[in-house]
């Protein structure tokens, strides 16, 4: 893309002022319908060094309110930074519904410097431009406008520009070693940006070329491109998005009205046995885990009344509790809400070494809000991909991703409301939603069914924990885990 | 504290389990009342290595369900925590109303470890200290419950644990340089420790220290403190705190009705040469403190239709947007709320070298929260001081902490109120709010000038703007941003 490109059209500079005044004018009077609309934007800097980037960036944001803009930059990852997935970072920082994050470079930057160093092989670059891929179609499925600007100049050009700046003793700090090898290898370094824009060019979110070496003439081709690409997303807010073919490995996972619930019993003497093995057993697994780091993901869903709080405790009781988190999962707050699904738990994601135990999940997206109308059916028939693509990133990063739904029938559940509600100190554990949700069984079970029969891939496959007594889904849940866990330690 | 510690009453085994058992229960029953009447609950352990803090946490954990409690532990601050105030990375992990957080080792360990390796001097350890007792304070007054527990055991016992650990292969990384420090330099040690115990001893939040020779007791002393400290912080969940005296040097400022808002007026003329000049003045002086690694806020409050957005905008005009953030504050997200009301701003300071602007800020409590309910009494009266605390933590980091009140007449407002509803484009600037709250201008003028005369202290006082010409206020606060700046790069 970069090689042959040429652009031909730049305006005398009058006429450049004028269009440049227009394009301002428009930015500024679409504010308030992105604000409206409630449309995110994450319009997104790269290109080469001393390019102008920063100073265009600068000069877009004047046209816009603080109130609805963010600027976020990145420097080369730190440990801590590193103790996450590589995606982690950037998803943590995309924008609030109706408001734009300008980013001065983002993703892109640190896998082209990586190849550039060496550090990055053509293995992990095919893996983290897959990672790209699908976190961009992904966002942009979700309604995110997503503008890709590469600020363009020559090698001449670029010299000239790094010369000046470290000509001054006041800007001299601004050229890195990244940029002065750039220089020097520009070929190289031309071919090397070319492949990743060629490999993340994609329909919903193409790559926009920035004629960068004349700063007026770049504003207005940003601003330009903003304005029109605003335009077009404004009036697709309500399109759909392609539901996307499965390509994980899927593994064999009975319907729920096939689970055997019956003789799933453990004696009293036989629990207390085996919990203290595997407790013990846990516990040490735990210590390798950490020291090893490698990050896990325990996720817990299940019919209410099933049994998720005192199973997910007979975990953590074997648990350092410096070395885990368990999440509880209501409904989102509104600052979550106005992000992408999977956003806020992106954020709870634990570090390599540590556990990470969720008290529902996001499966919420194919379970409560696809029942209850929280989102379109759009949005949950895409999520059953998404979630599997989100999970393929955990088990990528290194993660052992175990989830169990808590399954148990509907008269025991009957049973179980009851007893709560009878017991003061369990009474706030029941309440009418927990009843409403009763009447519509049925209809979750179908969701529960169509949502593990897709999600249950290889890497990341659901486990039914038989659960009407509850002693033996326990020590069921202890034996995975431990299993689990070995098989990591062992890798 | 520590060297006359004896601890006489430990029970008998029998008695011991007994006694566990029943305060298990009751912190059990207790998460619920936590919940209800919205108590935050902090409890920290701090203690020798190898006292069994974990082991300990890890079973008092047990009793509380994971919806109401997280654990946190931290590392020696990494680079990039050194670039907030000491207090920051703490003050951002305090709990919401009605839940839990327990602490394996908080600010004290930092300090301490700190002195031990001569890192920390008399003078660094007496701010930290000052800190650290306000920050106790300022929680404790603004309703959250503070448990301090001290897990002492002797030279000995340390030794014997010690050994124990660096035996076995798999505990041997839990013993670091500190401990092996610690053990061998325990009488220094102890001085050390005890001298932190003492300067942080207060009634509200008093120290407990823990014979944690037997690990059994120790879960029953702590597990008793607990309750006993529960139990009466629900007591006093209405009482108020004391209205501390200001001992911060004030400023002069003139009260509202002395400010002179005539002739405060600039032609286009000297307003765009000096706009020119000053701003090219703030751009360089940003890349030196840049350099320099200085953080700055700017906080901007004023009446509604003063000017404060476009006069943000003339100091961002002059700003690397990679180097500065505009927080606009609006009233509190839930989670926001469920905290010390300062928690969104600590969680909202920008690093060193950067600079952080809030349109309006922390002073929301004494002005809208004041004047339309949403705080008592006793809380608004308080918060002179805790500002005043706050800002004093923010300038003794090096932080420059410029205020500007942007003042215009009621006319003025008047004029410019129907202005914004004549102007399509502005109308969503203008709310229905905005005229309550200007009948009630009378009432704000008050609580402002309280507000400016508690609160211009020597270290981060009140600038006033006068807009009535905004041409004049942005010029004015150009100025006082570039000769702050200025002063703070030649320290």
């Amino acid at each position: 893309m970069l090689k042959d490109f040429v652009k031909t059209d730049k305006p005398e500079s009058e006429e450049l002022r004028v269009r440049i005044d227009t394009e301002r004018q428009k930015l500024n009077a679409c504010q308030m319908k992105i604000a409206e609309k409630a449309l995110p934007v994450m319009v997104i800097f790269e290109g080469w060094g001393a390019a102008g980037k920063g100073s265009v960036l600068g000069k877009v944001i004047k046209n816009i309110d603080p109130r609805f803009f963010k600027v976020r930059t990145y420097a080369s990852p730190t440990a801590e930074d590193r103790r996450y997935p590589f995606l982690y970072r950037y998803m943590r920082d995309i924008p609030m519904k109706g408001k734009f994050t300008f980013y001065d470079t983002y993703w892109m930057e640190e896998i082209t410097d990586g190849v550039m160093s060496g550090e990055i092989d053509e293995n992990d670059y095919n893996k983290k431009i897959d990672s790209i891929k699908r976190a961009e179609r992904s966002l942009s499925d979700n309604g995110y406008l997503i503008l890709k600007f590469f600020f363009h100049i020559g090698c001449k050009e670029q010299k000239k520009r790094l010369d000046a700046l470290l000509d001054d003793k006041d800007t001299k700090w601004r050229v890195d070693k990244n940029d002065l090898y750039e220089n020097k290898h520009y070929d190289e370094s031309l071919k090397i940006y070319d492949r990743y824009l060629c490999d993340t060019n994609s329909p919903s979110s193409p790559w926009y070329i920035i004629d960068a070496k004349d700063k007026k003439f770049a504003e207005l081709q940003v601003l330009e491109f903003i304005n029109q690409g605003i335009d077009t997303a404004l009036k697709n807010s309500d399109l759909a998005a392609p539901i996307l073919q499965n390509t994980f490995k899927l593994r064999k996972t009975p319907l729920l009205k096939q689970v055997d619930l019956k003789d799933k019993v453990l004696t009293d003497e036989e629990y207390e046995k085996r919990l203290d093995e595997l407790q013990s057993e846990l516990k040490m697994l735990h210590y390798k885990l950490y020291r090893r780091k490698i990050p896990v993901i325990i996720a817990y869903e299940g019919w209410d009344a099933a049994g998720k709080g005192g199973n997910i405790k007979r975990i953590t009781g074997a648990l350092d509790p410096r070395g885990y988190e368990v999440h509880p999962i209501a409904s989102p707050e509104p600052h979550e809400k106005a992000r992408h699904f999977l956003w806020r738990f992106w954020t709870r994601l634990p570090r390599t070494g540590h556990i990470a135990i969720f008290d529902r999940t996001w499966y919420g997206r194919v379970m409560v809000e696809r029942l209850e109308g929280f989102c379109s059916e759009n949005d949950w028939q895409r999520a059953y991909n998404e979630i599997n693509e989100f999970e393929k990133e955990l088990t990528d990063w290194g993660a052992v991703v175990i989830k169990f739904w808590v399954q148990i029938d509907k008269r025991t559940q009957l049973k179980r409301f009851k007893e709560r509600q009878a017991t003061p100190e369990k009474q706030w554990k029941i309440t009418d939603e927990d009843w409403r949700n009763r009447e519509k069984w049925d209809l979750y079970e179908d969701a529960i069914d169509e949502m593990i029969q897709k999600t249950s891939t290889e890497n990341a496959p659901w486990y039914i924990l038989e659960s009407v007594d509850k002693k033996y889904a326990r020590i069921k849940a202890l034996e995975i885990t431990v299993e689990e866990l070995k098989k990591a330690c062992s890798r």
